[in-house]
């Protein structure tokens, strides 16, 4: 998907939501386990009760590789699922992968050839060469760690330089030399706060993928007021909020309703920026 | 596996190799590809073929998801063949992941739980609550990448702070503070030559996983000259030079006398040691 599909696609549904599917086995509604294929069919579940309401779906990779060969059996059918069910959306493989350039060209091929994502979230730690394999697809996007939205963020993100320069913005100016706005995207966490202003002196249009709404405590508020830009450029995520909303045989109209929520309040802020 | 074991393995062994798993359905033998699991009889070859020359296997992940269920089920195989017939090898899942909180413990899980793998590598740029889920495990250990082999090592790794300290020093003094150098090791590549001796002041103890000799043009004897502690303190990983040593139905000998000569020139080195 191209950037120009992906801000119609917000602007239609007045929503930059991504529902984060983070399907853990041992949190799906026990009734589901009963059944063939749990985690497919608690994905499908949410993906059908959530579609009209978001622009992309994230799958994190942690919760089907701990699952083996069936782990990999539900990711793969779920990104099929919405592929052809859905083909509005974006679809984002949370991989944090990174490697020496033959390897990082595996990984590319294994989430762009072989399951047709259109994005994969990538560390930034081994530089240049590592993302570089990722960036050589057509309408493929890298969306690379930039500040993230846990405690140990801090740990290395924020080193500052001799040139008064913090890691995370050396990583935001560095790596435009690699890609521009149309195939790059930077996760910054919701936590963040006021940092979104440094960042957006650095990637004035770049979309930011922001992770940590809700469950981790950011407020949606803030990082419109200080991430926004006139075409949208957020992609704000919610996993658990979402997906686990409800725990019943309702679950998924519960997952709706969150979604929903969450959507008109992203609705209200387009308003507000006029988009 | 404990310090203590491998330590007696490389001893007794007079080798500190490790065999790296890279394995690419594209590289290996025609012949295998007739068969029902070309990539799990290719490392079962590599492997019976080497196993009393070397201290350790590094499966890279990403040469098995870029396979996807056929990839996974080849490298659930090789870990089970491994584990079962050669209990003395130190098994490392070459991964650098690295997430929050509960997304690295679901790693950790599929890591050391399901697969009984000795150790993950693991990417610091997200900081200590992404690391230490992996630290949980008695006697599995994490390897965190500080300076790695290739090119774009120097884009982020290097940064200087202002109290004059690069970033990979500073993810090795930190890192300390999270586990011992019983509990967690440091990817160095070997091309990375003398800034070994500003890595030994820093870490005198804990064993360095050295990738880069051979392929990406690193020198046993340099990272030796530099990296070497009194109980050794390196694992030295080849992947390219011994697995595509051979290209036809003699691969597995092929790889054989180039694990032997690299076991040899390791003997050479102990022996200089006095190990």
């Amino acid at each position: 998907m191209n950037k120009q599909q992906l801000l119609e696609n917000i602007k239609r549904k007045q929503s930059f939501l991504c529902v984060g599917l983070d399907t853990d086995i041992k949190k799906i509604p026990d009734f589901l386990l009963d059944g063939h294929e749990p985690i497919f069919a608690f994905n499908k579940a949410i993906i059908d009760a959530t579609a009209d309401l978001c622009v992309a779906y994230k799958p994190n990779l942690a919760f089907y590789e701990c699952l083996g060969l069936k782990g990999w059996k539900a990711l793969e059918k779920t990104v099929m699922y919405i592929r052809e069910k859905y083909p509005d959306q974006f679809i984002i493989a949370d991989a944090k992968r990174g490697d020496i350039g033959n390897t990082s060209a595996m990984y590319a091929r294994a989430f762009f050839e072989d399951m047709d994502i259109d994005a994969v979230t990538v560390a930034p730690y081994m530089g240049e060469d590592s993302v570089m394999p990722f960036l050589t697809y057509q309408d493929k996007w890298v969306i690379l760690l930039a500040l993230t939205s846990n405690k140990g963020s801090h740990d290395f993100q924020m080193t500052m330089d001799v040139d008064g320069e913090r890691l995370f913005e050396k990583v935001l100016r560095k790596s435009q030399e690699w890609a521009g706005d149309d195939r790059m995207m930077y996760v910054v966490g919701a936590t963040q706060g006021q940092a979104f202003e440094d960042i957006r002196k650095l990637v004035p249009n770049h979309f930011l993928l922001v992770p940590g709404v809700g469950a981790q405590g950011g407020s949606l508020e803030e990082v419109c007021k200080y991430g926004m830009t006139k075409e949208c450029g957020l992609i704000v995520n919610s996993s658990r909020g979402i997906i686990y909303a409800g725990h019943d045989q309702n679950f998924a109209q519960a997952a709706r309703r969150a979604a929903q929520e969450a959507q008109q309040q992203m609705a209200a802020q387009l308003k507000a920026f006029g988009i």
